[in-house]
């Protein structure tokens, strides 16, 4: 162990990060690589430390507040999990329990609960075109809140999904990567298949497939968009992509059959979205309350869905990739033919057959974003890490 | 700092506070004056030390427990900050997820939550005639269950809002105050006007003016409570108000004009409330749950509300304040003309002019709470300050 | 306290208990006498050290997670307020606002929850022959995602009441016993009523008078299970109960009368539950959501119910009691005559008697709590009890 994080910790002090700290993380593509390296690198030095029994406490005290504007079980548990590694209590804004339903500005609200928090983490994708604007109206009102002497610290934010983006996710599902194929130069050159697949539920976020083509496009990896026509991605994150991969020896194409995106694969990443233009009809209908309208929409997409069930990811079509073992991924629950559903995302054999896998994919994601809240929260990190293992304070007392 | 924080200690020292220790904080009226000093003083001490990076954990462990019995944003936060600044977990008694509602007496489930708990916060606002009173019950059920050697400890109780008053934002209005004006001595002399003023809404508690007509007669201020007629608050607490003004040096007055109040104020505290005999209403007819007796309550009462939409805090009228200069005060949050709803308590020119302002008065309620709960439960609190300042133990690692 | 908590630590190292490290804590009949024992004692050393302000945080960090699926108040104070004593910080599954509902499998939610997770406490005591399934299914699932690398470390479970037992209340139960008798060894001999009560209520767990019987029976004490006909417990737990008795000295019997039941008992514990047939129906037609079914069901057991009116813990059946003075225990809250309820488990004077001892009995159930964890956490446990009191780091500051 004690190479391993002299190892560590000088590879982050190498790693020019210029984006991180005192800045709030809500697009993987607003920071540099070195930025997305060092987030990597503190996030395994912060689970060597945990695995040693090391404690990771740089608080004593202090708040994390989420704000989930809509449910959540593992990035819930992830961002609860970050939050208690670093010594931090995590707040919950409930927005049916506050009177921030009741015509409080953003700005308001967002200055009340900070005067404690050092972090505040949203999830907020439902709404098309809103989840990442509401992140960056919350930030201004912080900043203007901490200039003007209301908060004595500017509490740094993270984005726990949104419309646009998943970085807690991509990022941790690219140091499963890295820990899959040794490291990120031995990505290059590998072929990804973010492909849509049939799920007999509607509504499902964009963010998971945005931020995958919008962050592994930028490291030599032939990136490959799969999806029947109509699903379309947002616009703008689809040329991001396609720019990033001019940008990085990527090559980054858009398929509309599935086995041509699995043909010759390293990875297929099978999951279920909504067209972007549905999400917007139903974002206007959500605004509007209108129920008859959203059920005629559910009705409508689901019909269209089903005329997709064959987007399956089966043992058949796992055969076409290369060597015929491909990587699963998936940053779950995935809708598990047999299982979960009639008719779902993946067969239950191929999921089966990676399932631990799959597991071992979400487990980066606490480290992810206790590593964002270091580098947020802390300009010599490495120090800061040094600091604590040196310090050998156990995590559990123990013989 | 350092200069700052010997100062504090010595003022800590020489207040002779006699109503905190072991006792529960309920009404402002029921402490006498070092007792509120001793409150701002350790709640300024609390914010030098966290400025300074100092940790003020003087418990390694131990439950803050609150009780919401109506909705909250700004004193949950606050409450959560202020246990956690002083190093107790909250632990939120959530009545529709419990036992309680089942026939559970109070006196039992006082005891069953308070094995461990240092403090109970409990905002209890809704029903007149009783917030106060339930507060009371739990304190001597605690009572009861210490004396008989069921709890370890008496946890202290802290009012945060009941029927009757607001002492934690009555005393973070306070200290606000002083730091606005200098010292609590600046205050004499000056008149604040706390004045009804309109809202589209019904039902909103009486314990804001309450709290401040109840805490500012006490400080040789001019307060001129003003309401149209049919809109008094508990009699018996303005008649305490008077008597306050009385034994200090203040005057208390009621006008039922606006303009009359703000007239050269150098402080205007514009807000809506219901009137008493409306809350006695309500509460009866919430005791029945007679929804149809609500509903046309509420609609007699917004009729009434509307015939003073003219009770509003607008520019023109706060050019009669002294200078046209009045320091605007708000709880929060105001009903914003043009911003949360139509017509409201304040002009957005107003409010938008003082909104920073409004936010940093709301900025010491976290302290305020902490500082409730140190003098609780500490009897030597300037001793327990200096260790943890002498201590110097960092809140946050780094370098 | 020196010389109880040196004894404390020769008792704890005595105690031969081969059950509890790293196992899962779900059942009392699962565990060896050593373990029991050990329980109690850990538990009281806790209370000790903790009365002595002494700090036993054993963990620097680290999460309780915990399951309710059933309202609760004082488990859930009693989890909260134990993993706060131990350093933990609990974070709740409420599996409305999760995925869980959502076609989510048992194992994959299990591992999500537990990356940083040191113990789980789960209520599920609604459903009959699942409760206890499910705490299994989700032990499996722990097993199987730390063999395979997903989990750094393998959460313990602590059922905090399931379908067929209640092991932190009967072992808080018989913690009280033993304070109240003097020792284990003088439980042997005493006569002890678990008997059914009236109470206007249905659906009433088994889980209570089920655990006391399969516990109490191991202690040499003589056990009287007193029921209606028809108010039958799981049968497998009543053959387990005459097992314990045939091998411990025990004695065990059913009776269908109160009065015999009380006759010459030391100790009396009448409370209600429903017949487990009518669990069984109930469970069917829960997970068939009949909510007209459920409504009959109901209807015909309350029928059922009131023609049991007479069994109820009156001051003439307490008088039958040994000398007229057994010990009254109820795990609370009890529905008690004329307060909680028009007729009840218990009348008024007969409860009023004992509150004060019923809370004590409550109170213990925080430490019975923390000593599973700290059991199940540490294998030396007695040496981590030692380091945390010599260390004699204070849990609340003071002169």
């Amino acid at each position: 162990m004690q190479q391993e994080i002299i190892k560590l910790l000088k590879q982050i002090r190498q790693t020019d990060a210029r984006n991180l700290y005192g800045k709030d993380f809500l697009l993987t593509w607003e920071k540099e690589l070195p930025d997305i390296e060092r987030v990597l690198l503190v996030a395994e030095a912060l689970q060597l430390l945990r695995q040693s029994n090391i404690s990771t406490r740089c608080f004593d005290s202090g708040l994390a507040i989420s704000i989930f504007r809509d449910q959540s079980t593992r990035t819930r548990f992830a961002f609860a999990s970050a939050a208690n590694l670093l010594g931090l209590e995590v707040s919950e804004l409930d927005e049916e329990k506050s009177q921030a339903a009741h015509g409080e500005t953003v700005r308001e609200t967002a200055n009340m609960i900070s005067f404690m928090a050092d972090f505040i983490g949203i999830r907020d994708d439902i709404y098309l075109g809103e989840g990442n604007a509401y992140m960056r109206e919350v930030g201004e009102a912080l900043d203007d809140g901490f200039r003007q002497g209301v908060l004595q610290q500017r509490p740094g934010l993270v984005n726990l999904q949104c419309d646009i983006d998943h970085p807690t996710q991509s990022l941790a599902d690219l140091l499963y990567l890295r820990h899959t194929f040794g490291s990120l130069e031995a990505l290059s050159g590998k072929k990804i298949a973010m492909s849509w697949a049939y799920s007999p539920s509607y509504g499902k976020p964009l963010s998971v497939p945005q931020g995958i083509i919008g962050l592994l496009t930028r490291f030599g990896m032939e990136v490959v968009l799969a999806h029947p026509e109509g699903y379309e991605l947002l616009p703008e994150v689809v040329s991001l992509a396609r720019d990033n991969a001019g940008r990085s020896g990527s090559s980054f194409t858009v398929a509309h059959s599935m086995d041509d995106a699995f043909r010759n694969a390293d990875i297929v990443y099978p999951k279920s979205w909504a067209p972007f233009r549905v999400m917007e009809q139903r974002t206007e209908l959500l605004h509007r309350n209108d129920r008859p309208g959203l059920k005629e929409l559910e009705r409508q997409c689901l019909l269209q869905n089903a005329t997709f069930k064959d987007w399956e990811c089966t043992a058949e079509r796992m055969k076409l990739t290369r060597n015929g073992e491909a990587l699963y991924m998936h940053c779950l629950p995935a809708d598990i033919s047999g299982v979960s559903c009639e008719t779902g995302e993946v067969a239950a054999a191929v999921f089966e057959k990676y399932r631990i896998q799959t597991y071992k994919e979400a487990s980066y994601k606490p480290y992810i974003i206790a590593s964002m809240m270091m580098n947020m929260g802390f300009e010599e990190v490495a120090e800061v890490l040094e600091e604590m293992w040196k310090e050998e304070s156990p995590r559990k007392l123990h013989y």
